[in-house]
């Protein structure tokens, strides 16, 4: 594959992507869900625009790997510890029941429900623990977004949740280098759990230290530079050097990048690093999401195949738990019982998070096909439910200051 | 080569890309020189950060394609074909001039002076246009660069020497076209030629037709569209599109590229997408001009190495013709001795257009690595040499309305 083939491609994968994404905001849905659609679309189940094998699969991948290490280092640059904290113990424990919840219901229901399907390479419990992790996911990014279209940002609710959601996403991350450890073939034990746990939380400890003494000299000094972009070149060759070095240290390429960003909201030239951060991912996240919606293989949820009514059973189980594990979430909050239910229905979204889950638990062998492309409907319905529900019960109560 | 692999390269050239051309600023010279000295302690002379075969080469070199393409995309935005057109006469017959003078001097210098090095696969003829095409180029960017540096962009001079540079990149992009077609094996025959260069001129004439009358609808409408960064996601669809197109058709994919920036300049929204596209530019095209750095062989250039003396005399002849042959080019604006050479000296940069000329002529074969080489020095040199004699000239004039 020459230039001009993939140039072709991710000019169609870019123009999809945000046409799709237009039309899934013109009825009322993240622009994420038309990204997906976009991407199925493209894929192998329709048009197979978009390469699955070759060494044009590995430039469009590549490329899909660019556009997520980017949008998880734009969410640590949007995350705000202190904030977070100031919400205190009603976020953190809406954020650890929308954990605790989730995985333990994936987990049980994995391991002691019989099912249908069974297309996966390991052991029983490792795809008990990918199946729990995968449902843990809330999308800060989706649930602020639709806040603040809804014009309820300020509320007291979307403070908890959107403290819940970033909680929730550092929790996350935390699950999902331990389940990356997993999926590299690491044995399930207390010992390897605990020496991804230490990679991923000293990262992000080392980030919040650094971010507070080092990084702002090191960019005070970058600033006094002259050349053009010197800002913005410096935090992304730091935030490409983070993601490697986490992925070398045995954690995931996103939780390094995250911590780049993480350590970069911190500095005195934050204000220009995000304002020119942004265009780039919004040019590169959205490929990222195009390819995942690319490498479903949708023939898997034609009800007139066989084996579908499995697939299909098994994704209504899984959206059932991800729906009830997250509403019970919200009754960790304080409040009369319509409050907690604004919260548990803001915490549904899956989003990229639950994407990227997903996709590294397939990437491993540990989700056969058909239990990937089940969590995949799984992650597409909450993502898809969150907005209309949001908006439904966010109507039954009045505005809070 | 795997992601985290890549990302630890691209981390190291944009680091050291801007590092470099942060202290080629501070000496007075134009980051892009910065670039390609950072691409030199990278590359195989030193470093050897920068993998040069395999399928890690294939990666950097596409990502360092994306980066030249975005550069052209964001020329081309920058291009006013109506300033360029107002400026008239002067400014066209000095781009003539320059165009003309450099072209036959490079080109009958190397098909009738013995010289020592012979080291190129393809006719005499053809690699003599290509040293002829070579030296034709001047870099608009620079040249606009250091008169903004100097304080003296709105000189008469300076906007006769703009202009002729713009017209001298597009005829530059034109021949481009012509040796890109005997690049790829076409004979050197007139219809090969006049093909060629009906893809380039059609493509130009095309942009500039459709910039007037579709783009500006097509644009107005993506604009009522809501979803996040819309504009410029189409914008960079429309040019990765663009330069697919142009690639296929027998041209350059940059020339598409070119052809698209210069369609979206005049579009209503032109302002938002060029405030996106340059963060975007500005850190992938720093990867092209250290990754050409990068595949210069300096050992070549090492005078106590058996052969050096050729190369490093070509590459003085070279310079010598680079320098006369712009400097003749000012002597076709109406002025006194003293403009003309303002405007002669103001022509000499070859910059970024020379190297990519340089670059497809030694990936065709028809330029071997010792004429490469020496084509390299000479384009480094003139880069090099012209904000020193631009200051030093202008200094002598006072400064015109």
């Amino acid at each position: 594959m020459d230039a001009p083939h993939l140039f072709l491609i991710l000019a169609a994968m870019l123009a999809a992507g945000k046409l799709m994404g237009e039309l899934a905001e013109r009825i009322g849905q993240p622009a994420v869900l038309g990204e997906l659609i976009a991407g199925v679309l493209l894929g192998r189940t329709f048009l197979g625009v978009i390469p699955m094998e070759g060494t044009g699969a590995n430039y469009v991948y590549l490329l899909a790997q660019l556009g997520v290490v980017l949008l998880l280092f734009e969410i640590g640059l949007e995350t705000n510890l202190r904030e977070m904290f100031r919400l205190g113990g009603a976020s953190l424990s809406v954020a650890c029941v929308g954990v605790l919840a989730p995985f333990l219901l994936g987990f049980l229901f994995w391991m002691y429900v019989p099912h249908l399907v069974v297309a996966s390479s390991g052991s029983l419990s490792s795809t008990a623990i990918f199946v729990g992790a995968t449902l843990t996911a809330t999308s800060v990014g989706i649930t602020a977004r639709v806040l603040s279209d809804l014009g309820r940002m300020n509320d007291k609710e979307s403070r908890i949740i959107i403290g819940a959601a970033v909680a929730d996403d550092i929790i996350g991350l935390v699950i999902l280098t331990v389940v990356t450890g997993i999926a590299t073939g690491a044995a399930v034990s207390l010992m390897g759990i605990l020496r991804t746990l230490a990679v991923a939380v000293g990262l992000l400890v080392a980030a919040v230290v650094i971010g507070r003494y080092l990084a702002p000299r090191l960019f005070d000094r970058v600033q006094r530079m002259r050349v053009r972009h010197v800002l913005v070149g410096f935090a992304f060759a730091f935030m490409l050097g983070m993601a490697a070095l986490a992925a070398f240290g045995g954690s995931a390429a996103i939780i390094g990048a995250f911590a780049a960003g993480l350590i970069l909201s911190g500095v005195n030239q934050f204000d220009v690093i995000e304002r020119e951060v942004k265009p780039v991912v919004g040019l590169f996240a959205p490929l990222f999401f195009v390819y995942v919606g690319a490498t479903v293989d949708f023939g898997l949820l034609n009800p007139f195949q066989p084996g579908a009514g499995g697939v299909l059973g098994l994704a209504a189980a899984l959206t059932l738990i991800a729906l009830v594990g997250k509403i019970v979430a919200g009754w960790a909050a304080p409040w009369e019982r319509i409050r907690k239910l604004v919260v548990g229905v803001g915490m549904i979204p899956r989003g990229e998070v639950g994407l990227i889950f997903a996709d590294i638990g397939r990437r491993s062998g540990l989700l056969g096909e058909e239990l990937f492309s089940a969590l995949l409907l799984m992650v597409m319905i909450t993502t898809f439910v969150a907005p209309i529900g949001l908006k439904s019960v966010f109507r039954r109560i009045p505005e809070s200051p």
